[in-house]
Order: structure tokens, then C-alpha cells, then sequence
């Protein structure tokens, strides 16, 4: 038996490519790097990859990481620009003993020499929502915009063999050169094939204070069921924060267990992740948290037409 | 009472001014600060800052990372050329909401825009060992170099605020844009005011496969004391990264526990570290372990003279 899961619905494309790759039992670790590119490949999902929002000075900035549970492999790229599949190049760090991470114009210089796909990764869609943001907001008082979605996903293979990664272009309006928690082993992804994997989304500079995604596994590896292990993790994340700086930002994980069973929790409202398992149909849920648990549901066709209308729909410039 | 304790002898003479300034009220986060300038400042210390060994291309790339324990603010810069005290940036950073981590150019940019000292960073002194490095292994088989000497600095302040700061220039002949743990919070440094802080040094591609900073510090939150949470997380992970991967790199941590106590723990042979509390002298104690436990004593004149006399001494060309 197998299982993939993931952050947001925007995963859904990806995650139905993975499933019918680990139907084939081929590794997890490609199934997850595939199920990763359909979304950066995706010039309407403006977080990821192809067509993702631009930094403050309007260039489009990816980070990436991935880390395999079986051999604790960890790669990942951070700030990288013209890369098509960032993902690619993580995966591919992640073989090696050192200079596993690579920041900016050594990982891309990486990416050229191994051969991996560029890409010019500014859409006229995200151009135009960049000057709109610029127009409204004015050159003087630029902020980081909210929207904040990784793609995150955890695979557990037919092998048992376990993995993690993610991919981002980070914060809307950025400075040049910041980097979240998503390129941050620890932080934005994590796995152990003797526990689980999970990963993250959300505002990267709080997550990153509580290295959630490893806190998850190892609760996991202390025997936590996957869903507590979530929520314990997240809402323990959340208090501290609120009491040491008054706020919390946004934050969401997903995460499987070695038995192939997921959790996900969540402090906002309507966080959708997908999931796929071997004999199932991939399904998107929508999550929410009451009394200090996430619970979810399925999606419903209502909820997922107006998902990707939202993002589909015209823009046009002020 | 107030504690410091950093990784290496190298330590010495910026933990002594610490400790004039923390006998001064002065804060943790500042006399931490200027431990680590005083590491970086001088041109022997080969493996940090001014005078650090530069990536295969002859280029000094820097990272440093900070952690406010009370905040839980984290500021960290990744693979930047001359920047005299990365430290300073690194700590500056971790006062902002978002933006607080900058890898390469963007780093360089944010240093530049608030005044922090530019500077050449490679000495003649490194560019000859550099040199010599390339004649001896030729061009086509570089491997980055074994020696990885982090500093890495924990402060416990007499207001009971505790802070946790590194810097490094990373693996000798490593590829441009790596970066190790050093500037990844929880991996290469971590600071709770209500537990205590970690800092490590060695291999950072196989510290972070375990973020083995965050899970000391986690340790002592759960009561464990500062030294059996430092032997027990540093063996944990040597014992996992022996059975995943079949060899571990080289690890050693120093912590400090919110009661003012400290520990260290290494996997190598005459780890080296400095700690100074009020109303004591500084002292550096060499550590190794035996039978799972790292025993440490005072290091001997003989020992001292040697560690400057082997990196003060001449180099020349080959």
C-alpha cells in the first residue's frame, strides 16, 4: 500500500501523475518530484515555480527542498532564478555527501552544468498582478503579500520507503534573496522512513522558530498517532509563539506515517491538501480547526469550481 | 550569573570580550555579537570570516545565523562575499517579522543599504593554502576539504535571556553556493530562553539530516540536564546516520541550559571549546568521549601554544 499527500488543491494534478506512477511501484521519490513539477509547471498557481509571484524588484524567485527518509538525504535550492523544476534540482543534491544545498547562482550554475531545464519563469499574468500591487500599494510601503502556498508533499511507497519535498517562490513582493521555511530541512519538510514525513506551509519565518516539520516526525517517532502529532505540534507552535511575540503567522502541515495513514492541521480557514492512496481515488480536502483539532472533509465540487476559477480568472492591469 | 560558551579555542580572545561586556549588564544578543566579530575579524582563523579558506573558485563565501531565545527571532545570511561580520547582519535580521533570512546577493544588498563594513575577504595567507590545495589535488578531483570549524556562540545573560549565533566560511574547496548548518536554524544553532541553547559545528550536510541544535535544546525543555541532552542527541544521531548511511562526518555541539550550566559532546578526537562565567576566567577545554560520555578538561600551556602555533605559522607556495 501506498499513500501521497500534499498541501493545497493546486496539488491535485500532480498528485494523480504520482498515483499512477507508485501503481507502477516506481520509487517515491520520483513520484514525489513528478507530482511536484505539474505544479510548478502550472503557470496558474502563482506560489510555485512557473508563473509564481515576483520578488520586490520583479523577478520571480524559487526555492526548493527534498529530503529522503531512508537514507536522510537532504537537498534543496534556495533563490534560484530560470530553474523550470527546482524540485529536479533538490532531489538530484540530495544523492550527494556534501555541497547538498546550494544557494542562488551556485545552485543555478549547478542546474546548468547537470543539465536541468531553464526557464523564464515570469508569466504576463504575474507581471500584471506585480505592477497592480505596485500601483496600489506604492514604491515606499511595499509588504509581503499573505498568500504564502507551498507545495509540500510526503509520499510512503510500496517499499515503505518515505519521502519529503517542497517547492515555493515564497512571498509575494519579497526582498531579493529571502528564503522561508520551505528550502529549510526541518522547517518546511522533513522524513524518516522509520516514522513519516511532513511538511509545511505558511508563513516561513514562524514555522521555521519551532523547526515544525521535524517536531512532527518525531512525534511520530515516539509513537504519536500522525493526526495528533499534527495538531500537538502545531497548536504547541502557535502558543509559544503568541507568547513570546504576541502573533502568530500562518500555519499549515500535511503528514503521513509509515503505516500509510495522514494527518493535517491548520490556523486558518479552509486549508486544502490532497490524498491519494493505492485503490483510492485522490481525494482534496478542506480542513479547519475547532477546539484545538483540525478535522476535514472532502471538498465539495462547489468549493473546487470556485478553487480554480479564482485563479484562472482574467487579471488586467489598473 | 551569566554563562558563554562557544565551539573551539578560536573563541578565546571574542568570548573574553564578551565577558567584560556581560559583567557590564551589557545584552546577551550584543556581547555574543561581538564574540564572534573578534573570530571573524582575525585573518588566522582560516575557516571563519576575515581570512577564511575560500569555495573551489577561490571565492570566500560566508553564512552566519542568530537566535533570540526570548523572541525566537532568527536572522541568518547565506553564501555572501564581503561582508566583513556576517554576524552583525545575521543578528540584525532577526528583528524582522519576514525577510529575515537572505541568501547571496540579496544579503549583500540589505548589508550594504544599512551600513554594515565591506570588506576584502581573502587573504594572501588563504589564497596561498588555496593555491597549494589546487596544485596537490589538481583541478579535476577537488573535494572539499575536512576541516569545518564553525564558531559557533551561546549566551546566557544575566537577565536570563539566551541567545545562540554562528559563523563560518564553510568547506574548504566546496562549491560555490553551499551552505551547511551553520545558517539553518535548528540545525546549526538554536536558542529558547526557557530552556537554553545549542550550537554545533563539523560536517553540516550530516548535523542538519537530524537538526540536532533544536532537539538539544527540545531535550533540556523536557528536563534533561545541559550534558546528557548534548551526549545523547550527538550520539542518537551518529547511531542513526551510521545505520542509514553506513558513516557519519564529523559532530560536535556545545550547549548551555537556562540555569546556567553548560555541556559539550564530539565525535572526534580533542573537540576543543571555550566557556566563561561571572566572576570566573575564561577557560578552553579539550573534549573527547568515551564509552557514549564527552569528558572535558582544561587545556594544557603545551596544548594552547600548539593551536596558535599551527595557524599562525608560515605558509608559502608550493
Amino acid at each position: 500500500m501506498w499513500t501521497v499527500i500534499a498541501t493545497w488543491r493546486m496539488a491535485l494534478e500532480g498528485i494523480e501523475k504520482a498515483s499512477a506512477m507508485l501503481d507502477q511501484n516506481i520509487d517515491g521519490g520520483e513520484a514525489l518530484e513528478a507530482a511536484v513539477k505539474e505544479v510548478e509547471d502550472n503557470p496558474y498557481y502563482k506560489s510555485v515555480g512557473y508563473g509564481g509571484l515576483p520578488n520586490e524588484q520583479g523577478v520571480v524567485e524559487l526555492d526548493a527542498g527534498f529530503m529522503n527518509g531512508s537514507t536522510l538525504g537532504v537537498g534543496a535550492v534556495c533563490g534560484v532564478h530560470r530553474i523550470a523544476n527546482p524540485i529536479a534540482v533538490a532531489r538530484s543534491l540530495s544523492e550527494y555527501e556534501t555541497n547538498s544545498i546550494l544557494v542562488s547562482e551556485g545552485a543555478e550554475a549547478y542546474a546548468k552544468e547537470h543539465g536541468f531545464q531553464q526557464k523564464d519563469l515570469l508569466t504576463e499574468r504575474a507581471e500584471i498582478l506585480y505592477e497592480n500591487r505596485m500601483k496600489e500599494t506604492g514604491k515606499t510601503v511595499l509588504k509581503p503579500y499573505n498568500g504564502h502556498d507551498t507545495v509540500g508533499v510526503c509520499v510512503l511507497d510500496i517499499k515503505g520507503h518515505i519521502d519529503a519535498g517542497t517547492s515555493t517562490s515564497g512571498l509575494f513582493m519579497k526582498k531579493p534573496g529571502r528564503i522561508g521555511d520551505s528550502p529549510i530541512v526541518g522547517s518546511g519538510f522533513y522524513a524518516d522512513s522509520a516514522a513519516g514525513a511532513a511538511t509545511a506551509t505558511g508563513l516561513g519565518e514562524d514555522l521555521m522558530r519551532g523547526c515544525l516539520s521535524y517536531e512532527i516526525v518525531r512525534r511520530m517517532k515516539q509513537g504519536m498517532a500522525v493526526q495528533e502529532a499534527c495538531d500537538s505540534a502545531l497548536n504547541d507552535l502557535e502558543t509559544e509563539l503568541i507568547q513570546q511575540r504576541g502573533h502568530c503567522g500562518d500555519l499549515s502541515v500535511v503528514a503521513l506515517a509509515k503505516d500509510g495513514s495522514f494527518g493535517a492541521a491548520t490556523n486558518i480557514k479552509d486549508f486544502s491538501f490532497t490524498v491519494s492512496q493505492s485503490g483510492k481515488q485522490p481525494i482534496v480536502y478542506v480542513a479547519n480547526r475547532a477546539d484545538k483539532h483540525t478535522f476535514y472533509e472532502p471538498a465539495s465540487q462547489q468549493w473546487m469550481d470556485d478553487y480554480m476559477h479564482e485563479r484562472m480568472k482574467p487579471v488586467s492591469r489598473l
